[in-house]
């Protein structure tokens, strides 16, 4: 492909991601003002995965664990946004992600769509110890959020206890420093009344 | 350090950091429908930095220009957005910035807030290929966004062309091609009537 022609395909691509700064999640912002957005989040989170290195696993590679995590929510630019407590839409998610990944990632030169959509797969299914840390660091941050703000988008969602411990246990395969933390927190949080016992 | 203190300092600055997606800089999104925030932005330009690395110099580490463009407008937490053709903004903007960079960067362990020190004044300075790349991206994503919103921030503000390659024909020193391609966006859209020509 002449340079030009892998230019054009690779500034579509950047354009159309554009949108994933519409893409609102369920959690707020630290300073409650608004829904974050998938973008800012993804922010974020390759920021904590520079500050947080050294909690991953000996011989982790930080720059990949940044790569997947700045590409993991690009299918949401199609799919939207899944929150992880709701059943109903998680039924149909990963058809709808699959299909995102394949309009979205086609958009790029060949070997580039390959790459992106080898990070995207591998965060998803989570075979590596480079997936588990950036899994853990996504799980991670509603829960500081919500322990920032009072526990805003459990309890706007009736969320109990149980089901905030079954989803992020698997924090520990990442990391088991950012696990105990996470746990403090959420039992923290128990105890302040920003989140339903479980059997609520 | 013990590990909790550690991990305190560093949660506290990303805590901290949460404030850069209430941001706001004077380049609107694709859609228009609102002003981009910086954590946002810092996002997009790390995921044109994996895509176009290839108009990069040969050797440059993308890696360190994807750190660069991740940490380089949280001095903004404190310092706030200077819009570049803004005269009197820009008269204290270096100091601005160097406070916020000692308070913000001091939240964190000592080993940290030094390496993200760095990586901040690598880019100021422009002094290596990786920092003029990063620069060049940085660069380039208002000239894309006013290609597609008709020029909507230039003509708020009564920017003229002339100005406009002023300030970006640095882009060339990052990269040719897409300084090449930059300029032919600016040249476009005087034809169009969506950037004034310069004298005007």
């Amino acid at each position: 492909m002449p340079t030009s022609d892998r230019l054009t395909r690779q500034l579509a691509f950047l354009r159309e991601i554009d949108r994933l700064k519409a893409v609102l999640r369920r959690t707020a912002l630290i300073d409650r003002s608004r829904r974050e957005n998938s973008a800012e989040h993804s922010w974020h989170l390759a920021v904590m995965a520079i500050v947080l290195a050294d909690h991953a696993p000996e011989d982790t590679d930080i720059n990949r664990v940044i790569r997947m995590l700045l590409v993991h929510d690009i299918v949401e630019v199609d799919a939207g946004d899944t929150y992880v407590y709701d059943a109903t839409g998680s039924a149909g998610k990963a058809e709808r992600e699959k299909r995102a990944a394949d309009r979205l990632f086609g958009l790029l030169p060949e070997d580039q769509g390959r790459e992106f959509r080898a990070l995207w797969e591998e965060l998803e299914t989570g075979r590596t110890a480079e997936a588990r840390f950036a899994g853990a660091l996504d799980r991670l941050t509603p829960v500081l959020h919500n322990a920032h703000t009072a526990g805003r988008s459990w309890r706007e969602h009736g969320i109990t206890a149980d089901r905030v411990i079954a989803r992020n246990s698997a924090i520990s395969k990442g990391s088991m420093a950012l696990w105990e933390y996470a746990r403090s927190l959420i039992e923290g949080a128990v105890a302040k009344g920003h989140l339903a016992p479980a059997g609520t």
